[in-house]
């Protein structure tokens, strides 16, 4: 199975990459950009067949290993 | 309309990120990870409301800022 993940920082975190973004955007005279928030993308090819073990070892590897509860989110999403 | 984009290494590029965090999960106990991607996700709010538009907005911005296409390729998925 293929898990894909994504890490955000919750909402009310300074985001300094998404201010960054959005600043360099209108600087390059890109308009109506109300927001800009970056995070991060991880996509792991799991040897694991079973779906719901599949989310469980990603939910433990994000707790552990991929992002930091204490200010960030994460989705998994497990595909085929 | 939200404009998300992600941004990965294009195929054959070494990803000196995922193959970090590869080593770190194996470190930590995990088996069966074949292999680790990590790459970069961008959330976009945008004024604008028609879907093509905003598309070829976000576009604009991947090829300007958002990804290095010499070495990166890009996906963005418009949203209300």
């Amino acid at each position: 199975m293929k898990a894909k993940v994504h890490v955000m920082f919750k909402e009310g975190v300074l985001d300094p990459q998404g201010k960054a973004v959005s600043h360099a955007l209108a600087a390059l005279g890109f308009k109506g950009v109300n927001e800009v928030r970056q995070g991060k993308y991880i996509e792991l090819d799991l040897d694991e067949k079973n779906p719901d073990k599949a989310r469980q070892s990603a939910e433990a590897m994000c707790k552990q290993l991929l992002a930091n509860t204490v200010i960030e989110t994460y989705a998994i999403e497990i595909t085929e």
